[in-house]
């Protein structure tokens, strides 16, 4: 029994926080009044209390309330105490390293594994797949592994981008990284376009928003698809 | 006695390999004739023996040879039978994890900390700081460690890219992920631009080409200069 939504970004140009999502949200969260907000991927200028507040403010409009897992004892005791989850973007390197520092990504994962709904965006959509090696983010911090939740079967790239065809930089395109990644590791790749997310309601995966994702596999040209299957 | 070009790209758009850059080339490598090329940092699509092939073309143009790294019995070996070392670029996370697993990196820096030229681009460059926390590469392999060779006392984030005033992507920019390091770490960050290379002579240490750097400091709004002194 696994519900899962997980978003490419929280934001789209100018726009509100999460708001060309918060339909679904609430959609998604129909059956729970509070969700903890994990806020350990935010790295900078803006304090746990802070970034959590952000997040309260947006999940009000559909009478959600939020609640900061770092305001618990402990995360173990947080995790168990909530109803469903929301891990808000930042950097994952961050994230997956406070995640094991408090012992909580693999208590995380059982408590979503058993029924609690899970909500990512960005950097919380990724720690969903099997690993951290197709985050964009700089290794700002050395976590103790990059092994993530492993919620689906397969690594998510979030904040997905096309080749910009007019760009005289010499930095590796998305593309040229994912490729470079099957190289090592066999795991397939969803490419998330800003505005995608995936509703996983345990086996069946939906693609939603208005583009397709590039999908990644080893050996195989890269290609584009409106659904979700491995 | 250390002798070190450390350059922030191989190749600028439109150009052949190393070609803005062979003129340096010559002159820093004017007492050598063979140079030991460390091909490790490349993934795909290219074997150790094509990408030195790469190498040796264009240092062909400058009367150098090039003999790569991976030839040798064992990398401690081919360091000791190395009269100077120019690594290329790739990627960083497979660079530091490959010099690791050949128990390359310690014996390496002492090679060029006693006087043997040391030349990199980009990842290559990446790898002379303090550590590889500020590479703009995928995490495609976790290496056993990001501590790099620390034959300068600050960072380089290669391939420096200022913000585009016009993207409505909601990755975060180069600047902020800078910054965002700067939460966890003390290490000043030179952010290099396509086109500019360090030269370092013991503890002298000029830029040159026709950007200024990009320096970052902890607690210190970012600046442009045209020297580099910590």
């Amino acid at each position: 029994m696994k519900n899962l939504l997980l978003a490419s970004t929280s934001t789209l140009f100018g726009e509100n926080y999460l708001e060309y999502l918060l339909d679904d949200v609430a959609l998604f969260f129909k059956d729970v009044d509070t969700i903890t907000f994990i806020p350990f991927a935010r790295p900078g200028g803006i304090s746990h209390d802070n970034y959590t507040a952000i997040a309260a403010k947006a999940f009000a409009k559909i009478d959600k309330k939020i609640v900061g897992l770092h305001t618990y004892p402990t995360a173990q005791e947080g995790i168990n105490q909530s109803q469903a989850f929301f891990c808000g973007g930042g950097n994952t390197f961050l994230l997956v390293q406070q995640l094991y520092a408090q012992n909580a990504m693999q208590h995380l994962q059982e408590h979503i594994t058993n029924g609690k709904p899970y909500m990512g965006t960005s950097a919380g959509s990724n720690i969903a797949g099997v690993s951290m090696h197709t985050t964009n983010d700089m290794p700002i911090v050395y976590p103790p592994s990059f092994a993530t939740m492993q919620l689906v079967p397969f690594n998510i790239n979030a904040h997905y981008l096309d080749p910009d065809p007019n760009s005289k930089h010499n930095g590796e395109t998305r593309e040229t990284r994912l490729k470079e990644f099957h190289v090592f590791n066999t795991t397939p790749v969803v490419g998330l376009r800003e505005g995608s997310f995936l509703l996983v309601n345990n086996n069946t995966i939906s693609l939603k928003g208005k583009h397709t994702a590039r999908i990644f596999e080893p050996q195989k040209a890269p290609y584009e698809s409106k659904t979700i299957q491995f």
